[in-house]
């Protein structure tokens, strides 16, 4: 089932800007499940990931409730049951289905998801005729086609993890290689701090942002230093062979416990798999494949993250100093990402010499920041305002953005966050010290 | 998805008898999954159910190792990965596939399966072809199409559970009403006992019987009563008006603690949904359809069952009592099976006057005995020895066969078994009783 | 903290029989306790088990709520919150503190409790003074010792599997070694089986029995051999360098589940601890000695006993089996008891040359049965009813009595029992076989 | 068993003042489990609570392991068991007893163990004499006893929740009531924060620092208010009354979830209980209560503080606000603390008119922040390291101190945390706002 590229940015001439953006972004969703069969878009494999199909189906029903259930004459949903079956987590919206159930939901069929998905369309299409300019619902569609793109992140990486259980490892796609390698010393480049601004700014980082990069603030920050690169596959390689995953000192306490709770502990990132000849094979969207050196390492927690700063001798950066670091060395937010239809990190196009490089795209980056609102943080009104804030305990924030996210999606500002024990995102690290005067 | 009726008798003549039966078992497994969507056959509800193709690949694995790997000549597998993916239980023949982790195995999908299942269906009659006296092959080929029988059965039993989680109720057959529903009052029938047998009887039996069923034996019953018919839904609903679900003294201790062991406690039984006008629904494979009263119970944990009884002043019936009295009174084994496309418990065809009824279809009959082997049992040699014996532990017997067994399958010394706290098959119940002489 | 035998004969002269008896028996738990702290008295280390000073006060509230609730004018307990903290499982008596928190219960201390013990006995004796010959008095008295003589084994087994938490293996007895060993080869006696009779027998087993053990019933047996002695070290020993416990092929599948459940999967019996140099220790109420190869075998579950006895070409015998051949070559019900103050199972005193040997004491032994009711059973009337039948499910009959049993407390129809899984407890086996004729 | 108030600046003259104060804290733990029994001191609760002879023991540990290991000539442990068995979390220091099991460890009995504490303490008395000066001793005899005082609060937290679980609700002290209550309305304090510095101050806030609370260092604070008093149980009631445990809106995502993992789902704080006239009592150290609507609310989860902060239309501060608000307003860090005995939250002494009050003492105040590193931060080196930094995961800061800290312990850089789900400690909160200008 190899696939092609996701590309969001198809030209649909002659129709005014919404409409055509809108019917990119909905396309680009359906072309990342071409390749997959009624079965692949049925399952769950655990309950953090969620079916092809029910992804397929939730953003619809995002449109269909916020958008078209208030603005369209005479709404009359598709099918109401599926109101239920995929509200995600909006109580504002009330009744759910059980998250970890969604797998169950065999009816509707793929095919009767899709038929929703054309109707949705051709009805949002036709609200938006001669009212692409009334700020409220530009700004609600611009919502649905911002959180379709999310889901179309997730989408791939549940997608993986279900495929990790197949044991014929047949590939998503099919570009493998994804083009020359090349060995990266990691450099390091200093800032020097003090009170600095972070959060959405308009005038770099475009109109939309979601409410949670808002405010921008004043934050205060000592002098640091932030590495040329992400961690590479051959720095945890050697983590690896320094015995790194079997030393409590590099771990936090609740890492530690996370290591040592499964059978046998955790040796390796997520997906890796030692070869009978010692070498290090990994489960990707491109099949089971080699572990390259030179790539961006991915599919790493928090709690390995943290460790591997620590034996490193450094630490991750917070997600202040990764903005400001960012916003310095790396405008506007260039990289590898979905559309490239490698779906796995690359190697840098180029030398880190004069700046560090791939701050955007290739692997999420974990910083050190606790996910919490900003200073003056409001919720948007309504239950959109579920979207962001009620998920701020016990997560960590992730900037920059991964091979599996749409071009043109992330930001400087923008913030992805996850629990410390997620793997399998595409996530990874860049070092960070403080900068001994 | 209204399936027809799965009849395995279908006459294919002018072929040798062997041929002829094992054409007419295996369309009838491909009949029952033949109104179900891609899905419907991917998903697994809980971990003691199988998905729909799982259960269609294996049986076909079952033949292709048993059989085939055997006796035909040049074998070569149709996909070696699936000797591992389709093995249920069977140490002997090396790995197997976890199995609470059925539901993720997209690939092979269904359209390939049922590829599988035509090569092996025509690989199976070549080697037949000329070789159906042989007794080896022809004894396993029979095991293999017994097997797949008892597959049929819990294909449709798995089925209805999945289809439990879906709101649409969407009835997989319909034929419902079903027929004529008339009241019969539970009667008693006596047995006198004494020094009886038990287990296969060739003579009566016919040729066939699995390894838990032999020796024949003998075995001393004191005198006691068995009731004209299986417990209805009307005695059910007389149990819970007495509160007979919050009244500890009639369970078991166990059977207790599982009434208490959900939130809240269990009240009814499984499928069973008050109405808001206070009546009894319940989900079935015709959909959701009203409670009848004079219908034979079914869906009972044997925790049930035995509460049930003891409300009642009865008790349950061993399975040396059962069998003897099913041999007296009900002889041949006809019964309400799958073939009548119901796939539900019926009421009496005829009145309950003469004889007890309902011995053998509608609904399995649980029995006070637990699963044990019978004196000088011996398994059968190979690994399909690991067919039973090893499940002899913590399991109660259940007898007669019930509205989805396949026609022809089922006889007097049939054992069913499966722990106490079941409930998904199609489970009710016979009162007996101790002779007061 | 060195214990001294438990004898429960102690003569109490001139005082009428049920007072002497009930004086002596409940000083014999008292004397087990002696050697513990309030500590050891206190702790429960798993749900199945109970703290010792939980174990003192329920058998008291025994005594408190059946007999002096019942007989003694103006009856007030001694402390109201008892009755409700040392309900074990009785519904019949109300509300219950709930089994997994006995641990919790620092108040009453163990002073406390020994202190109601005290005021118990003395208004036991006082209502036993001219009303000895009272039957229903004398029933529920003597139903209150044997109660508390079952109690005297449990809290001796519970204390073992608590102090085996402990690092420092202090020895609650200190009688070890306990004798001379030799070895003795298993020898095998036959038994014609056919129509027998088991269950409670007046004129052999003495006046008393619980109602599980009745009524006495006739069973038809075929011919069958039982071993000359249980199971012994030696036997284990041969078994784990045979493999033994990584051979699915002798396990039950609900066995095997059960070896593997735990991390590293189990390998050899309960308390056992492979030694530095190879050879076997294990964790004894004499503290942490070596294993000896020509003791019985104990601390075995279900599983382990079935998988031994396959392994041995053998199997389990049922409870009939056992009976039968108990009474036929061990009459009356001589053995290692708890008054050796071994605490331990010992070697036989005798070779097994002209019979078979140690039938009674030394270990309970597993038989195929499961716990279920005589045919005709019927539980005594009131909260004692809730004494035994109730526990009829998912649990096995065990034979025999053990070195932790009271003196005087076996017989031939006794019927201890447990779930397939309990280790805890001094069990062990005794091979049977069919007579090949 | 009621308890004196635990003071640990008894005054010992003639001793120079480490050794002194050595003494008094020392003494300090052992009375604070004086009235309690053996039992009383061996429970463990929940896996998160150790028992109090654990404590007792823990502490000791910390001095013969970290000092007399180090400092005294001819070192011999008292017990070399006692390394592993009274280990907390140092892996540095080697093996440890497994914590949700030391409710096992029945050896050493609270009499060996209070014997143990003897000798350690004439063995660090013996060492300091005439070497108090020496830096690095006077160190770690210092954190000794800051460790030791942190065990003393835990101590009593774990004890209130071991007695949580007897129903005779006996007080453990006996001083209630504490004294006059008054209402006292809720009134705020603004701050016009700024860059501001945070962290330890050795000026201000005394010699002895946890590393946690280093470095000192620069944070940009925006204008904001702080509430006068901590929040009170009748704005619980409230809380409660407005339905506030039933509103998912107010809740973080993951507070909802929590509320509802229980049955029935969490409606009131831990502790609390409706009584038949629907009046509210709780469990305290001084037995079970009547709720008192002027007294700070406690044993409130993380969750629980930000609910009921959103629904007054507030927040929860930061920490740096927190210990900005405290510098500014409440200097020094007077309050009710353990020595008065009370062991529960008093009513404020004063009317908070001229300044908010009970910064300090009666309750931890839950902050917004995540636990984390303050830029800069160096652990301690050595196994003393393992003391804070390892935990900076998943947890919330509380700041202040309580009713159960010992007096002298709290300061206004003091950083104390636990996961968000905790409620056994006394944990209330204080409301902030951002100032609007």
């Amino acid at each position: 089932m190899p696939a092609g590229p996701a590309t969001a940015d198809t030209a649909v001439p002659d129709l005014p800007a919404m409409t055509r953006r809108f019917t990119a972004v909905r396309a680009a969703t359906e072309r990342l499940v071409a390749p997959l069969s009624p079965e692949d878009c049925q399952v769950q494999s655990m309950p953090d990931a969620s079916p092809a199909k029910w992804h397929l189906a939730h953003v619809t029903w995002f449109f269909e409730t916020f958008v078209l259930e208030r603005f369209e004459a005479g709404f009359r949903p598709f099918d109401a049951s599926y109101r239920v079956l995929f509200n995600s987590y909006y109580q504002g919206v009330g009744e759910r289905h059980p998250r970890p159930l969604r797998g169950l939901i065999t009816q509707p069929t793929l095919a009767q998801v899709l038929a929703w998905r054309a109707q949705v369309d051709e009805r949002v299409r036709a609200l938006l005729r001669g009212r692409e300019g009334e700020a409220e619902l530009a700004t609600l569609v611009e919502l649905g086609l911002q959180h379709e793109q999310q889901h179309q992140e997730l989408l791939l990486t549940d997608l993986q993890h279900a495929l990790s259980f197949l044991p014929g490892h047949t590939p998503y796609a099919r570009r493998w290689p994804i083009g020359a390698v090349r060995p990266e010393a990691l450099r390091w480049f200093g800032c020097e701090g003090g009170l600095v601004e972070i959060g959405h700014d308009a005038a770099h980082d475009g109109g939309f942002a979601f409410d949670n990069e808002t405010p921008r603030h004043r934050v205060w920050l000592d002098p640091f230093e932030i590495a040329s690169r992400p961690l590479s596959n051959g720095d945890v390689l050697a983590f690896i062979d320094d015995g790194g995953y079997r030393r409590p000192e590099l771990w936090l306490s609740m890492g530690w416990d996370w290591l040592n709770a499964t059978t046998p502990a955790r040796g390796a990132p997520l997906y890796w798999h030692a070869g009978a000849d010692g070498t290090w094979m990994h489960h990707t969207l491109q099949g089971r494949v080699g572990v390259d050196p030179n790539t961006p390492a991915c599919h790493l927690s928090y709690f390995e993250a943290d460790a591997l700063a620590r034996w490193a001798g450094a630490r991750l950066p917070t997600e202040a100093e990764w903005e400001h670091a960012a916003r310095r060395y790396a405008s506007p937010a260039r990289g590898h990402y979905a559309d490239r239809g490698a779906f796995h990190p690359l190697p840098a196009a180029e030398a880190a010499s004069g700046a560090p490089v791939q701050f955007y795209g290739d692997v999420w980056e974990w910083t050190s920041s606790s996910y919490a609102p900003y200073p003056g943080f409001r919720p948007w009104p309504g239950a959109v305002g579920e979207y962001n804030g009620k998920f701020m305990c016990n997560q960590y924030v992730l900037r920059g953005g991964s091979c599996a996210t749409p071009s043109g999606h992330a930001r400087a500002s923008y913030r992805n966050f996850f629990p410390p024990e997620a793997q399998w995102q595409f996530s990874g690290l860049r070092l960070a010290r403080d900068l001994r005067n």
